[in-house]
């Protein structure tokens, strides 16, 4: 039994991740998501455009949650503070829902090219925007580019413990493991030379 | 006048990268690509099997050359001064030819989601390859992790300041403006805190 009630956003995400894992995500149609989803396909088109909004409306939501943490960090915060910030603020907002989609999400970005490629733009996206909010703090363009990458970098190690089912029972929240994340990549800059 | 004289393949390359630009990936075919170089669909496919392949081919050499390099440095070497290598042995590949195609490269990138996508996967599989390469010389996961990026930062930063036309006459060769970007990187590095 899942943990969490699904609304019909969460269903037709389901849905459309199953049949993506199933049988790609060329071949899969609104109509099918929908179908399994039990859900119209006027329903799926209140809650998205096309299918592969499917995969683009969390990474900008995310993107700008991370850009409002570190616009929100004290005045004389480091970098790597701000991006922490960043970091605390996205992970707040990830629901038991995320946690459980997890596996499901990477089995079907496992499973396609395609996929590979949108999960892959969806780092670049992230950094973007998290290099983007550094400038508006006054980050030098290099340091803000260099820290945004840790800053995608420890997100999705985070996120990896976070949803890993082998990791099961809760391996802690989000937030705590995107910073001890961040903490060992810290480290590990120190080890560069 | 090029200062490089194409061979078919070359010349395939830039047909296919100026069709993206004028009509998009999706909308352009093979046959087009071959007519635009005055050569024939058979002289295509023997240097690609389709037209994703013109993008994912010089990818797939530079991950090689820098995991190369990566393991060709001396054995004390730090993690960035193997990166370094390996920036050295891929640069060193890059040709004239290379380097015009830059700016046209650039405006098919720009002007094409699903070539943006790709792009954003070159960089995953590039620094993939250099952690892989960097984890063999025994280096620990998280920081190769890191080292890798900044190498994909490092050659990304010197490719973009190598073929930029606003930068011409000759702004130095990429071997050495990827090696003043890992430098800048590095110093971007010890600000972060």
């Amino acid at each position: 039994m899942p943990r969490w009630k699904p609304d019909a956003q969460q269903r037709l995400v389901v849905a459309a991740l199953q049949l993506f894992v199933e049988q790609g995500f060329d071949d899969t149609t609104v109509t099918q998501i929908a179908e399994r989803a039990g859900l119209t396909r006027s329903t799926f088109h209140r809650h998205f455009t096309e299918k592969r909004e499917i995969l683009t409306a969390g990474q900008a939501t995310l993107s700008r949650l991370m850009a409002e943490g570190i616009a929100a960090a004290p005045a004389g915060a480091t970098p790597l503070t701000a991006v922490a910030s960043g970091l605390e603020r996205a992970s707040s907002e990830m629901t038991s829902f995320n946690r459980e989609l997890g596996p499901l999400l990477h089995a079907a970005i496992e499973a396609n090219e395609e996929l590979r490629e949108r999960n892959a733009l969806k780092s670049v996206g992230m950094a973007a925007a998290m290099a983007g909010a550094l400038g508006e703090r006054g980050v030098a363009e290099t340091t803000a580019r260099v820290a945004a990458e840790l800053g995608v970098l420890a997100f999705g190690i985070g996120f990896t413990r976070w949803t890993d089912p082998a990791r099961d029972p809760e391996p802690g929240d989000l937030a705590a493991l995107a910073r001890t994340a961040l903490d060992e990549l810290r480290t590990a800059v120190s080890e560069l030379h």
